[in-house]
């Protein structure tokens, strides 16, 4: 065999010069983008229905309901810092070389509250949170006090030496503007507003804000459950020893990761054998559960498998032949589920980067929707794209788009994109190796 | 009050006019830049011990051993597609106007071996996955046959009616180049190469090379357990109702989020009242089982809390001002759990926002290098950059690094950064909103 181009597979070989003839590996009625694949195959999904979730529970999904902030926060205006509550008028010209003293009347450790009220003259030694005491306006902090030295504060620093020793009166280093230190009522969020809206997806600092308004559970979607199925004869469970002409069943396991990774529940089914009777089993036990039923291998259009007969029967279901590479061959349906449910199915190739690749573009669209994650943003499936300058040759001579796996380097000149050795649709250390997908349009031959 | 900048936190405000009579507020030996602090804190820390992992539980950590490929992938050269394996001399001016006949001698489904050999004239019916039969170098897919016809294809779609009913000869409709459609040995991998280094982050990818090498167990550096203690005699968890100077516990939820979302196990201690044996008590319950442990609140210079007291008494802490806002009080030591465990402690400001936010940036850091995560990419805890216009002004008096929360929106003239609302370090709501921070470098007064 003579070496190849690095891009050129041997699947595309045959292609290419089956092209030159009349191309009848596709069918013109079949043909269709990657785009018109997509929509048909989201335009079967609904978000699914929702569950009660705790806060620790909601992380990652998608909220099913407004919430209302049903009190200020913070609740009261209160102290940023540590320090003394003052009426900032008393703090006017103060400085380091001419301070002035001020009689402290209380003490209010956060989660307190001060009953009394701030006069001419008077200060509250405040802990930082703690509600602002009536009549004082500002906080001067620790630092700007004569607490600044050091013995004092050490000595200072439990609430019962101070409460045992407290001071009658504190010095202040600095004028404090109005409002200084001070937090307002409402500064964050005020009573009654919209503060999240059905379907936000809920990260950290939604739970941070759910938390701090006293919410401790929220309807959310529900995480998919995607029943994952491999379908050959040849396949083996890694783990187990190979007897000749066996391989291991790697699809199972990186599409359930990628199942984790896009935010679903990954269920692998056993390994069907090509017979009807064990892919009618083994579908229908995934059907029990699943929200979405990912088979692969078995679509090809020349393809000597009873996937399809088996899917037929089970629903209605379509062959398309998707103008992508690596890719191509790709069934969707809907298949009846136990009682009726309606359950979408997604049959990928059986080439390990064939189904990766192909169950990234479709599968994770998918997996978002059922969760909710495209209510707000229906382009939110999308990967972030950056522009980079080529650093290989892409050719691409057989009018399908072409995925190709690509490494990123900055490099002086930019960033560069350069190919992860082969990108034969088995060579799945193509995917392991890269930081993104470079795209070649369907009608552009090379880059 | 009047009103104020949307960028300027009452908290900066008496910082600022505290400077220009002194500064007294940062002590100079206690000042630290965040990249200094961010040093320090990773110097104590190594990749905690490995477990063995099955393929699902390796999802997301970091590979603690080499792994060599023990077999060639694929095992044989085989089939890419359904079709017949022929001798390429065989197919020799082949097309649809003239195509050649070939006499078939077998059938072979994936998973199954042929015994003889691929003679002139002959082929071997054979599915996608199988190995070639001796003597033949390419196979021509179905499509390229007269199986294309419909009608024979539905026939010969189930092994069984194949079988009963065997084609004698075939009709090959193109010329088939040597090694067309022909996978080889070792394609993907070859046996005996180094296929995934020590310290590899495992995604699906990986997963999937694992499972087709037959690898179903890795050693995996094991996932850090970060215990949570929020403190504060005016800390109220959600789902009960505040008194008077209470509010919820926000801090326990969102670290908790983040720790999930940054690879790590978050465990909740209950919070903790500002009393030594109440804090003693959750302190040593979250060293029990936690590889790090983080606090908020009780941590800044002026504080009162019983926080540092505490720590002290339990290892070797220090107290830092770091210039960075929101943030700036932070404590770092590592503390003695049970039977001399070394645990580092950080001490997270309380005000949500700083808490987050020092926690995106020491956190952040800290789970990654406990899990592994830096062994082969030291800077591998940094975020995506980009570049943005300022859409809004940012003001930054105190000489201070200032991370704003920002929106991101592409515009004709680019991507546009605009804050998300008021920058107060109380208002979490800026974090919830924002795609990402700018950094105002300490040295600069405006952007």
């Amino acid at each position: 065999m003579e070496p190849k181009d690095i891009q050129q597979s041997t699947e595309a070989e045959l292609t290419y010069s089956a092209t030159k003839t009349g191309d009848r590996s596709i069918l013109p009625a079949d043909m269709i983008s990657v785009e018109e694949a997509r929509a048909q195959i989201l335009s079967t999904m609904s978000p699914l229905n929702t569950v009660d979730c705790s806060l620790e529970q909601s992380l990652g999904l998608v909220l099913a309901e407004d919430i209302y902030s049903d009190l200020d926060i913070p609740p009261h205006p209160n102290t940023g810092m540590d320090g003394y509550a003052v009426r900032a008028e008393d703090t006017k010209n103060a400085s380091y070389s001419e301070p002035t003293n001020l009689t402290v009347i209380g003490y209010l450790p956060a989660g307190a509250v001060f009953e009394g009220k701030v006069s001419d003259g008077q200060a509250v030694r405040i802990m930082t949170g703690a509600p602002m005491p009536d009549g004082a306006d500002a906080v001067v902090p620790f630092e700007e006090t004569d607490e600044y030295d050091w013995d004092t504060r050490e000595s200072s620093r439990l609430a019962g030496d101070w409460e045992q020793n407290p001071k009658n009166s504190v010095r202040i280093d600095v004028e404090a503007k109005p409002g200084a230190n001070i937090r307002l009522a409402g500064e964050d969020i005020k009573d009654g507003v919209l503060v999240l809206r059905e379907g936000t997806v809920v990260g950290a600092p939604e739970i941070g804000v759910l938390a701090s308004l006293g919410v401790n559970s929220v309807k959310c979607i529900r995480r998919p459950v995607v029943a994952i199925l491999s379908t050959g004869d040849e396949l083996v469970r890694p783990g187990s020893s190979l007897a000749p002409g066996q391989i291991y069943d790697a699809n199972s396991y990186s599409l359930a990761a990628q199942v984790t990774a896009f935010g679903g529940e990954a269920l692998v089914l056993d390994v069907s054998k090509d017979t009807v009777e064990a892919l009618t089993l083994n579908i229908n036990e995934g059907l029990k559960e699943a929200d979405l039923l990912v088979t692969s291998a078995g679509v090809s259009r020349g393809d000597f498998d009873v996937v399809k007969t088996v899917l037929a029967q089970q629903g209605e279901i379509g062959f398309w032949t998707v103008r992508m590479k690596p890719g191509k061959p790709l069934a969707f349906g809907v298949l009846e589920g136990s009682e009726g449910k309606q359950v979408p199915h997604l049959g990928l190739p059986g080439n390990p980067v064939s189904a990766m690749m192909t169950f990234e573009l479709f599968g994770r669209p998918a997996v978002f929707k059922l969760a909710g994650r495209l209510i707000t943003n229906a382009d939110g499936w999308e990967r972030p794209r950056v522009t980079a300058i080529a650093g290989d040759r892409l050719k691409n001579t057989d009018g399908r788009r072409f995925y190709a796996r690509c490494l990123l380097e900055k490099e002086p000149e930019g960033l560069i994109a350069r190919l992860t050795g082969s990108q034969g649709s088995g060579v799945l250390t193509s995917m392991m190796l890269a930081d993104g997908y470079a795209i070649c349009p369907e009608d552009k031959d090379s880059i």
